[in-house]
């Protein structure tokens, strides 16, 4: 039996058993989690150097040393984290829903684990904590398959949680980790049908194809953020430029970074031209429209590619658009669904962007870089869906659930 | 162009106008697609007396002539459920839930359209007006593909439906008839990458592993309904007669119908041979393992394979098992998730029945014929769930909607 085999194996035969989990149970051995990393933050920080050392040597570009890469300060998130998950109402059990039909049947509607929850990923280690607590306290066994690159990070973090896990009393098959990191142990998880019950790709392109053209178990799509801001005609001209700046520039790397700036023309000769100066002193390369070129020479010309393009990295794409209509229908034709967001004081602009800007999360006056499970108060994410089926946006505990009707006759027939 | 090319293209096209429509348009289009089912009753049964003749012609089964014919009745009931969709809260703008973040951030998450959804679908013409009402409730385009079985009755519907939407001012766009009824029309609905946001196959074991090879649209499985009625030791004698006498015999033909019957050991020889006696006046031919047929001799020997059989006839396999821990483990090895019942007096037995068994529906005294969005107080159904994501069990309008994260903030930037 392959290694992948036989974990799916165990973590099929371990859901039950966490399933009938209390949320004292569950809360216990999450709080336990959190403690380890902590005091375990010497020994983790060591292994993750060790990966950080063979990244460099590799010449892994510094966006993803910057992911891979675990501090003190990191692990005590990790921690914290933990402990907001572990905060949160259990949702195994809650009724969703119930009402009494005319007949006298009581309909409940009740949310229940998933059962097995697989995630493929790529740099980040802390995607092993978070997965690892929100897959326990959703009454999950869950299997990690991250990459090459964070090995060492990922194998001493899972070792610190599943024995916090015994120490707790709940089967450290709630979290395993797939030794390999080959393609081969990616495949046979996507097609691991009737042990995965969900599987989440966090990861590049090439992880989503590799998915959309192998996986034969369920799964939810954690696509590309090709993230929009778009500056209207109402905008206050500090806000609009502090909210540029932090979603383009705070942190490039992550998937809520934004990657389009559209500028009503009735500000753009008023306020652009500074915020792309800040813009550009933070390192920003900006690729403008003709309009935008006309108002800030520096610009590079942007291209149609320009306009689908993820960068990851200090580059920005500029254009100057003459409505929100038009703002609106190039973030539909454009946009990957994951973050958008509006500066504006305009009531009936911001009622507009919300309502018809098809997106994950659609920000008033904030920046994209919220669009995260943490910044939610979900303690953690699983991912965020850029899928319209089951949950969209960051996800949560809800999103690691299902439901079942369950409902009470007394010895109802059909006529 | 296609045909289905064109017709998906336009349902995309009318989608963003059905998405802002408000709940009082809805309403009235849907009351008057109602009332237009009912003052052409008498149009709609001839042309379905065509398709029903053809069927005879062509040696089609008794149960699928049962599926296809629309009688006054019938039809009355397809617009009596129009009118419970009309009279059931808009799910478009929901506000599913909402907080205010320690930073001030106000987090929402409200229901939206999914676009286009498309129901490829066998025998049953109710489906035809069931799928538009739902569809046009929740703000969504539909692009129905019948079978070529109900031609004549599907295409009619849908005129007399198309007409009242004009009546209304609804983009007649929002339902739509796929003409052909080959193989080439449903493969191509499958791939319509872009223009399809659901697809919902309703049939049989052919069209669901047709999805599963070709489909790359996202799509539930409404699959097969190998239901289970389980008659507890402590069950009322007379209420688990009536209850599974109505399960397998009060309309065969459907999937949440029962088709093995569990019976604990303790009651068998008390209760078992009257109820099968009741059942074989029905009409029911019994499959039994030995201690059934040792009980009542008139069994045929089960075999192995009538455990997994969804016969969607007069038939049902029966067994004796030694506990309830026997009966959850043999529907956890052959359920299909989708409806399940028991008929106890003992609370303990219905808790651990209710919480242990997975299944889209779970029955404590009540028949398993009452899986159905119908019953369940929805109006009419899209489908039975039987898979775990988006919706599992019977679909109404909240599994014909996503959800997007509304946030607003006051300039909010992250740190």
């Amino acid at each position: 039996m392959t290694d992948v085999a036989e974990i799916c194996g165990r973590a099929k035969d371990a859901a039950p058993a966490l399933a009938r989990l209390t949320a004292a149970e569950k809360n216990r051995a999450l709080e336990g989690m959190a403690d380890a990393l902590e005091r375990r933050s010497d020994y983790l920080t060591e292994c993750n150097a060790d990966d950080i050392e063979r990244a460099r040597a590799d010449g892994i570009s510094s966006t993803l040393i910057d992911r891979l890469t675990l501090t003190a300060g990191r692990l005590a998130s990790m921690a914290d984290g933990l402990r907001v998950v572990a905060a949160q109402p259990d949702p195994v059990g809650e009724v969703v829903g119930g009402w009494r039909r005319p007949n006298g049947l009581t309909v409940t509607q009740v949310r229940a684990p998933l059962g097995v929850v697989a995630v493929i990923y790529e740099a980040r280690p802390n995607v092993t904590a978070d997965v690892s607590g929100l897959c326990l306290k959703s009454g999950n066994a869950c299997v990690l398959r991250g990459s090459s690159t964070a090995l060492a990070s990922n194998g001493a973090i899972v070792d610190v949680l599943r024995h916090a896990l015994a120490g707790a009393q709940v089967t450290q098959d709630a979290v395993q980790l797939v030794p390999g990191t080959d393609r081969a142990s990616a495949t046979e998880l996507m097609q691991a049908k009737g042990f995965v019950d969900l599987l989440v790709p966090r990861g590049g392109r090439a992880l989503i194809e590799s998915i959309e053209q192998h996986a034969t178990v369920p799964h939810i799509i954690d696509g590309d953020g090709n993230c929009h801001v778009y500056v209207d005609a109402e905008a206050d001209h500090d806000m609009a430029t502090r909210i540029v700046v932090n979603a383009k520039a705070q942190r490039p790397s992550v998937c809520n970074a934004a990657e389009t700036l559209l500028v009503h023309a009735e500000i753009a000769d008023k306020w652009l031209g500074g915020a792309l100066d800040e813009l550009a002193a933070k390192g920003v390369e900006v690729r403008g429209d003709e309009r935008v070129r006309a108002l800030w020479p520096n610009a590079v010309a942007a291209t149609d590619d320009d306009w689908d393009t993820e960068y990851l990295d200090l580059v920005l794409a500029v254009k100057v658009v003459d409505s929100i209509d038009e703002a609106i229908a190039h973030i539909g034709r454009h946009g990957t669904s994951n973050a958008e967001a509006i500066v504006t004081d305009d009531l009936k602009a911001a009622r507009r962007f919300t309502s018809e800007v098809d997106s994950g999360s659609i920000f008033v006056n904030a920046s994209t870089r919220f669009s995260d499970g943490g910044e939610f108060g979900y303690g953690a994410e699983i991912g965020i869906s850029t899928q319209k089926l089951h949950a969209r946006g960051p996800m949560g505990l809800q999103a690691l659930t299902t439901t079942k009707y369950v409902v009470w006759g007394d010895g109802h027939v059909r006529e």
